[in-house]
């Protein structure tokens, strides 16, 4: 009988924002799974979930190169799936901990394309920083028949600005070294008037900043931009 | 000293996907308001709640009208808003009940507008039926650069038409009687191959469905449907 693999959202960052069944599974997993960042050696996802594992486990750090070119990072993954298949193929349950949900731009992503067709994975979904931002600002991320959309700043600029003309309700993700240029588009498309910038949403660090009251060269960090006017794709 | 209203998110249906924060928020509560459906006499997030509440609160149901006309669901919240207002200057905090998060797609909104301006108003967000679905059936709902777009079965065709020939991810809400409709713009859209319906996600009665396989005339209840072609959208 193999284990199952449990791909376990661990929420935007407050430990309290874990669902129920987050912490439930975590005391029972005997091996517990996590990305790390090459860039500073830390987890997030292990810190968020850190109050709540299994003492007992075996712990699985799996360093993930942040560069540039994905050969590195898919090497990482492919040598973290081939130790996790092993603990599965034992009769072990194995749990990776994502931060945020497993399936909305997670990491999970690329362990399930790895495993053996039909092996069991399980998925606990968890607190996006999306709602968890909205919440910070106490406003809408989208009501009633607003469409939303989920822009990352990586794309190309005439993506961004087709997309950003017709659009009610807007979450900007993964900003870091594209924020000029999104604040750019985010001005000449109309939407900067509504426009709050979220930081570490839910940590003690948490800022929350309107996007006009940043200064030239001033940047944010692990920041979230929403902006919100009703109405406006066309009805 | 004013109370606070918290608007708090319950999750998609699996009370074991209730927050650690919503669960100890709930315990302490003095006061718990929450939507009942006008049709039914049922409130889906009292029932998810139910395990969690404190019995010696004081429950205040509002009854929102489901019609067409908007007049009599609003009469409700202003006749909610009126009565939370009066607990909240009275010094205790009160509790708004909401499936899954306050501010994706919830009736919080309506209350947010109610309270004075300045009102002490907070907001723990809670898992989406979007990620809960993506769960269900193990497919991220969007990952790397992918664009995702959530849609509102209410639009006009014409632009849900446009919106769903540029997108890689798109999940559409709100299906009820718009079905038939959306499944065609689907089909006309290059969707309808990855489209899955998942209906009642997390909780027991859940039912997962490709698109293709309802019958002709056959409908969907409570029902996401979740559709995935990366790089599709023009890169």
């Amino acid at each position: 009988m193999s284990g199952t693999l449990h791909l376990i959202g661990v929420g935007p960052g407050d430990p309290e924002l874990m669902t129920l069944k987050a912490v439930r599974l975590l005391d029972e997993m005997p091996v517990i799974a996590y990305p790390v960042s090459g860039s500073d050696g830390r987890s997030m996802a292990l810190e968020i979930a850190r109050t709540h594992l299994n003492p007992h486990a075996v712990y699985l750090p799996v360093t993930v190169p942040m560069r540039e070119e994905r050969g590195p990072a898919e090497a990482a993954y492919d040598e973290a799936a081939r130790v996790i298949r092993a603990y599965l193929e034992d009769g072990r349950d194995v749990a990776w901990l994502c931060e945020g949900d497993p399936l909305f731009y997670g990491s999970a992503m690329y362990l399930i394309g790895r495993m053996a067709p039909h092996a069991p994975v399980a998925v606990v979904p968890g607190v996006t920083s999306l709602t968890a931002a909205a919440a910070a600002i106490v406003r809408p991320l989208a009501a009633r028949d607003d469409m939303l959309k989920v822009l990352p700043a990586t794309l190309p600029d005439d993506m961004l600005r087709r997309e950003l003309q017709a659009a009610d309700a807007v979450a900007l993700i993964k900003i870091g070294r594209h924020f000029d240029r999104v604040r750019a588009l985010l001005a000449e498309t109309g939407h900067a008037d509504s426009a709050m910038v979220i930081e570490h949403a839910t940590l003690d660090r948490q800022r929350l900043s309107r996007l006009d009251d940043f200064g030239a060269g001033e940047r944010p960090y692990f920041s979230t931009i929403l902006c919100y006017r009703r109405g406006e794709a066309g009805r």
